[in-house]
């Protein structure tokens, strides 16, 4: 029991790791044959084999001095800097430093019980002595945090961007807004497989909304065959997170009367080659977004319903499914699977499309995608990491390694 | 009190038939001065004065015969079946001359409260004698109905399309079927403002579904003032009707994974005209369906955001409010001013168009509007009804006529 | 089809009405044979054929000058306002002099329509003004509609309890709060059948809100014929109203955390000697409020499960249908029933009783009850103005008369 | 970033069963000072230093060989099925020797990828066939899996309880059913901290539904206290599972007509002291129930409301949190913080009590607790297959071990 429960279920890689810190061994004699599933249905992108080699090579690296540790600073520790941190700490070429709170809430808990560093999100020392008096070892006010980082990933509420840019600024370190800041205010904007050249060494970028990053995925494959491409796409919108029993409606759709709205334009700030507009509503449910689209593609474009299904089956963080086939069929099922998937929080990085959903009808495209809008920017905030430091260029590499390392902690 | 109260809230009307009846009057004596509102919202065409005038010119006729009353029968007293017979009820040249239930259950007693015959679906004598151990005064099997009838508005759920139109036909009447039923089956469809013409003294048609009925609404007038239109829709629709407490989901979105799904070329079986695809979504609410909308006039169509609101405007059963003005932003306001008009059921059998959410873009109109899927449909039996006995080949009229008969019940 | 639509379906005691205005009339030659229905499981308590009768004796009275108008202006033509005001206005003995908004806003057009006169909320001249700006005509400020008031019906949201009543009692007029108030600040509260005596000739009460008036209908019963009373009650309440699309949650139950709540107890402001407390939870519904009620018996009851039922259905304001036999089994159901019954807004005035969720098991009677929690509270709106008006001495005739013009309006 | 990250983040325990494996080792020299949080909210029963060592010592004596394997087959790996064969193998006393699939269906790729041999619930050999057909490896029928069992959990849906036992004791192995099974089918029940001890070394025994299993585990220490306990409870459920789209009510409460309702009845097959009876809804929500509480004590109970929370404090698998002061108040943000602990499917195998919803009023205490029906029963079949399997008398020293098994997983 005890050797096939290490082996097959939890953290195979975490073993890799363990073994390679207190012993010598190769690859071979730990990789177990007959894990990797025989299935028919299930991607095999998500759970694969050869995870295992990526993340050894790395870690080889990392042992010989090769590669420098990233020193990452979060600020703002809530649904978004909860999972950053977390897919930043499991990376062998960064690590998280210190993690901001604005007081010393119960949201504390989770850094001090995952090790994090606390830091108040302001300096002022009353604040900050707020922290001890609650029980709480903090470590110092933003600009400590700051003056010990390489770059920081700003996971903040609202829309206090500008304030922030400028301190990031003043200490002189990369900084990284979310999706919720405006385009305007970074002059940068980043989704890995859109624009990870552009964003080598930059000073700093916004990786963009769950909404913007789901539609990279899966258009950016598709305008670099076409060379063009012209979208219209619905966003029906969860309209509350799970964890938030505020905000409604219970019965209801609310159309976004900005039309078109700002969701489908905000691809252009990564790829400004697609021609895109949306309309977007919010419906009552709190688990996932999904996108009805409609892309025309050029003349001559050449491809079939197949195809566009493997171009998006060889595109990293898509996953496709047959809805008929496995039971699948709403966006309940699709996080029943990724639940089943075993990361914290239930999470899904990928975006998932159902191939029975996708029809190419002479140049027009019709497809339906979901997405997880807790969490899909996750993995691309990795990625723009190593692009700000220029620590990797190649996008696929980046996406690969920040997968892997990922992957590992739940296989 | 009893005088404003009989002229302002309630029936005016319907006291003017009653007088009607009782005694000589002129209309002079009955509108009252001052009910018509100096709003600026509220559409006039909802709540008109002149609602009465037309329908005491019809009252009037038929007194003195020169209408002769349509006898209506009613295949099947459900969701659809019970709204149709009531507006079938208040107008003055048809009648329901009965209504048909499968057994003896619940919803006979509306029927008998409300005064309409009940008669079996089916012939068989043990079913019939049901009805009156139950308590039931039962008139009769269908066959009976259809014998006494000019047409049937065939209410049934399921599919029993086919076997029905074989025993109106044997009845030698004329049948309308709804929208779950396929065009293929009845070979003719209807909707008042696309196809009245062509249904004149038809043996049969089917009035389409919530959604098309929906879309022609909007659609049949840009059409024809463009001359041609291309149309891509995304139907969010609501998964279960309010008295349905069985279906889901409670916390999903649905993708209807055949793509590009069949409500949007249901369009062209009333305007074949109309280029027109559609995607479709189940999403978790009860009240209505919402139409995201992205139609493509031709070059030189000379439209305007603003021509096009006047366009609709001038259209019958469109509603078109502002969402910042009025606080309407979500279904469930909608359906509350629904509720406020005072309809039986708080139906609401016109269109809902937003019109700051309207955006013509060169030559993409982007809308949303949204669909009450209980009663659109229900005056567009009524002038189905009309079109077939061939009483009125002015679809203009009869929508007026049709409307105004109800507006007189809820004034 | 005009004689049968005219007898059946629609407002025949309005057609007494009419008659009755404009010629002389028995009622025997009105009523019609038929109408009345010999369903089984429908209540007859809710479409009674005596209906007529009542309101056709004290509409004679009216007419003979016997019954004075009471004055009746309503504060606040909100949710409540609104229904409370047509309650009101369907009443012979009593009409609607006004009613106030706080601005010239949309809801507005619904007072214009019904022919409400509106009045501002402030006495203030610019406020007053902007009605007209607007194109409404506003008769004055609130002091002015106060001051040609024999009553005011606080409909005012939030807490102005205090501030208002001041101004109702320098105007020297009688007042009537809703359950949002406190006891304490009213010093009197009203249920029609639990202390209409009590609140006779009083200056002013409180209409406890729909939880307690539900909990009043059924347990008042109980206590008269018991003698004493011990009651737990969970109420499961509707988290927003279906016109509200702000407020959540939109997946998840939330308990009130003041543990017990203070609903039941509410009970004892008008009914002091039934022992009760409760706890509450909020879940994601818009339509109705449940509750779970254990109730403790004394020794020597003397009841049984069919007494209680019969008891209860002795009572007013209380619809008792089996879930088995109807199909009416969730409060969808309840609703969808209510909206047949075919009241504006289907608003269902009376407490929802499962007959088949009723058990005594020795002395304790375990029940679930549905309440309507826009509108349960709007007839005893009208009892109360009785009570403080000193009109109508015995609760049973003014719950009669109210229900019966009400009625009336919908048969 | 390495170090820290393997001793805090993920799976601390993990790494100590590696290491046992790979060398020798001191827990000294292995449990990281400084991961304890000092939070003030969080229940430290969740996240303790001390499961390390309770692991170490179980897992030292397996590895002498002291404790025997228990070889544990799952029939039926559904929603229970799958967390129940994680939650046994992870337990150094017993393993996972195969679990059941009715077909080659999705949720085979779940088993393949956890390393569960997989068999068929038939013994038909094209039924078995047509796994490797589709791909998996299916290493026989039921009867072989049984065959090489010491006890098998049945986690089958429907009632097939009957035709199972009488398999299950063909075999000559020990059974668990769930609750979804009657008591009067196995004859015996099981909650750990209700009747461990009488469950020893039974034949076979049903692990109650999660609605019993929370209900025990805030009751029996209650009743042990006070010597006897009278209970009414309301159970607001969720309708229909996260990953079920199909079930409603999507806008409706629906009370379980069968009054009492079994649910609370139930506690008494494995604690028959306690007087209980309960009344049911379901509400439309996926994620929890919660139980609205009141329990008459005796007189001279002695408590008060802060020993009442310390007597749960001080017993297993409940968590009690503050509402006001965690923000966590509804089903919504427990189930957040179910995440944020780290569990697979997000799960939550304890009861959570919130600690400003519970009231001692003289005897009747009244309080709520909220239920995450898929997982709270995991941990109870652990230790049944322990009493069963007579390897643990005292229930006490069961649920340590497995709660610090699944822990050591997840910290």
């Amino acid at each position: 029991m005890f050797l096939s429960r290490a082996f097959s279920s939890c953290a195979g890689n975490l073993e890799l790791m363990l073994i390679e810190r207190v012993t010598t061994s190769s690859e071979d004699a730990i990789t177990p044959s007959g894990v990797v599933p025989s299935h028919q249905w299930f991607p095999s992108s998500l759970w694969s084999s050869t995870i295992g080699k990526v993340h050894l090579e790395y870690a080889g690296a990392h042992q010989t001095g090769r590669i420098v540790t990233i020193k990452v600073a979060i600020n703002g520790y809530g649904t978004i800097g909860k999972r950053v941190a977390d897919a930043v700490a499991c990376q062998d070429d960064m690590e998280i430093i210190g993690v901001t709170k604005t007081r010393p809430a119960f949201g504390c808990d989770l850094a001090v019980r995952k090790g994090y560093p606390l830091y108040c999100t302001f300096d002022d020392a009353d604040r900050i002595a707020a922290f001890a008096k609650a029980g709480y070892e903090c470590h110092g006010g933003l600009s400590e945090l700051l003056a010990a980082a390489d770059v920081v990933v700003d996971c903040s509420p609202g829309k206090m961007g500008a304030d922030n840019k400028s301190k990031y600024q003043a200490a002189g370190i990369k900084w990284i807004f979310q999706g919720g800041e405006k385009h305007a205010m970074t002059g940068m904007s980043y989704t890995s497989c859109a624009n990870h050249t552009e964003n080598l060494n930059a000073e700093g970028t916004r990786v963009v909304s769950c909404n913007t990053t789901g539609l990279s995925r899966t258009l950016v494959p598709l305008y670099n065959h076409c060379g063009s491409l012209s979208v219209e796409c619905t966003m029906i919108r969860r309209a509350a997170d799970p964890g938030d029993s505020k905000k409604g409606p219970i019965n209801a759709i609310k159309p976004v009367l900005k039309v078109p709205s700002h969701h489908g334009p905000d691809v252009m700030t990564v790829k400004p080659e697609i021609e895109i507009n949306s309309l977007a509503v919010a419906v009552p449910t709190t688990i996932m977004h999904v996108h009805s689209i409609v892309a025309t593609l050029p003349e001559g474009h050449g491809l079939t319903t197949e195809s566009v299904l493997e171009l998006w089956n060889a595109s990293p963080r898509v996953v496709i499914m047959n809805g008929a086939e496995t039971g699948i069929t709403t966006t309940a099922e699709v996080m029943e699977f990724a639940r089943d998937m075993g990361r914290t929080w239930g999470d899904l990085h990928e975006i998932f499309v159902w191939e029975d959903g996708v029809k190419l009808v002479g140049n027009t495209l019709y497809y339906f995608q979901a997405i997880h809008q807790e969490s899909d920017v996750i993995p691309e905030n990795v990625d723009a990491i190593r692009a700000l430091m220029g620590t990797e260029s190649d996008w696929k590499v980046s996406v690969a390694k920040t997968d892997a390392a990922i992957a590992a902690l739940f296989e």
